[in-house]
């Protein structure tokens, strides 16, 4: 199969099929939906041309940039894409889980050696204008969500929310409640569930109304926390879906007059920097960002240099960190 | 001036005139510094290629990825490109404070619309290599420094650490330490004289001992925090040249039993989101890194379009925060 094949049967120029695999703007929509039709016929996979050194550009993308943990992510694809010489190019969504096309043509024509995608995903017809220009692209995944035939690292949701239960277990607690982030998010319902794993083996009977969904920032942790603290029956433990969401339960407390750990043990979730630095330090679940973010680098730059990856996806393991915020109920 | 006169007088080919300034990698260094001498002797400058819609770059490039504001700005040049089509390629110098020259050469070939500094700056003969590609260049200067003949975006330190001490003083503190950052970082300084200034206004007494530069991590707060209220005649407050270093004097306090603001009162610096939320709420030094970045974005670009800049250096304003964690000395 030539670049001459495809023009042929596309009806249409080697120039112009050319141009269409190299990002150019100056092809009519059409046709280049007609000659990426023929190309993806044919899984064709046009060669890249042998680029100078240093001329390489990864693409990364988030979601929003408003994530505390983004920087972590940021940090490691760098570190990663530098020592191989590459320069990161880094773009938001504004808050869109899918690109718009606008976005996906400035992309091909900047032709890229990878795309690496942060909580978001690419529309089925986004990922084959990725293929037909030979662009592979991985998925960093912090909402647990997978996306079939797409390489994908991730970490262990459940087994996170097992440990983070079975510690508060273990302090001797029975009342435990969790507030996880949107129900509609894959990794939420994944700890959720470790959760009630962990009250199921240790036959803790399980209360529906300890059980919350929020957003994962300090408001939606503080507006459960509130009201779960508020009532008769308060839990003595609260397993939060972030470290932010953890501040906002910690805050919740205070106002109540709840000292933490004595009166309330708090997890929080992700291990950011500051969750050691507060007072009292958080007991929180490590999640690998930055191994998660060097590990979908070098995926994706190995199958830019046409290597076979092993495993679509890759979960890394989560940990549980204790610190201060947690003890024996009173 | 055309680019045949340039060839003749280098004695080279316009071919070769051509790839130097496209930053093509195929040229010799010695044909690169006498077409880059040349072209500079006129004061030549490349028109760029008409490119097309999408396809610029803007570099932004960080001393370290480490400092937990820097998703602050990379997040608000983002917004500002990302308005005007173009993608950031972001860069970290792995703690350099010069970029090495494999890492201008890489620049060099992407051919960027324009380049944005923070926490570094580039060699003199690394600037004639951007200017002589008209490539433009602004620092966002969170450390203070001017760079004579480059345009600067930076914040009022001095008023920063007028406002602080002032408002402590106002509170009715005499014994007030500050904890700056290093003390061959210009900002620290500034904010250090902002402080002497504020007493000498006052006329309270400047207590040399009580002048501290460290880091501005958590460790640096930490060590000098404990240091300070150890002393007999310890300080009644702290102004801390960074929120994250605020934390750590927070700390120092908690293990020798002082409470804040009852014991102590403690001003932190930058305003990151963290401080609104940690108990006490940290009264600190708004420090607008979003508004700063935006600023130098839209600078780089206008320079880029070619037009003249007003002036130089634009110093944003500092504005004081006051939350929990200041109050009446006992």
């Amino acid at each position: 199969m030539t670049i001459g094949t495809i023009a042929r049967e596309a009806g249409v120029s080697v120039a112009t099929v050319s141009k269409v695999v190299n990002g150019r703007v100056d092809v009519s929509v059409s046709t280049r939906e007609r000659v990426e039709t023929v190309i993806q016929r044919h899984g064709y996979r046009p060669r890249r041309a042998a680029s100078a050194a240093g001329s390489g550009l990864l693409e990364l993308v988030f979601h929003e940039l408003d994530s505390p943990w983004a920087l972590e992510i940021i940090a490691s694809v760098e570190r990663v894409a530098g020592q191989h010489r590459m320069g990161v190019v880094l773009s938001e969504l504004g808050g869109a889980h899918r690109p718009r096309q606008q976005w996906l043509d400035d992309v091909l024509q900047r032709r890229p050696r990878g795309v690496i995608l942060v909580q978001s995903e690419l529309a089925p017809e986004q990922r084959r204008q990725l293929e037909t220009r030979s662009i592979p692209y991985v998925l960093v995944d912090t909402a647990g969500e997978q996306v079939p035939g797409v390489p994908t690292v991730g970490s262990a949701n459940w087994a996170g929310g097992l440990a983070a239960t079975r510690h508060l277990l273990e302090l001797g607690h029975r009342r435990i409640a969790v507030i996880s982030g949107p129900g509609d998010v894959l990794c939420s319902r994944a700890r959720v569930d470790g959760y009630r794993s962990a009250l199921e083996q240790a036959q803790v009977d399980l209360d529906p109304s300890l059980i919350r969904y929020g957003d994962f920032y300090v408001g939606g942790g503080y507006e459960h926390g509130r009201r779960l603290l508020e009532r008769a029956d308060r839990p003595t433990a609260i397993f939060a879906g972030s470290d932010y969401q953890a501040l906002g339960v910690l805050r919740a407390a205070r106002e109540l007059g709840l000292r933490v750990p004595e009166d309330l043990s708090v997890v929080g979730y992700d291990n950011l920097s500051v969750a050691e630095w507060i007072a009292p330090a958080l007991t929180t679940v490590d999640q690998p960002l930055a191994e998660m973010a060097a590990t979908a680098t070098r995926m994706v730059l190995g199958l830019a240099r046409g290597e076979a990856i092993s495993s679509l996806r890759i979960d890394l393991a989560t940990e549980l960190v204790v610190r201060e915020s947690t003890a024996p109920p009173a």
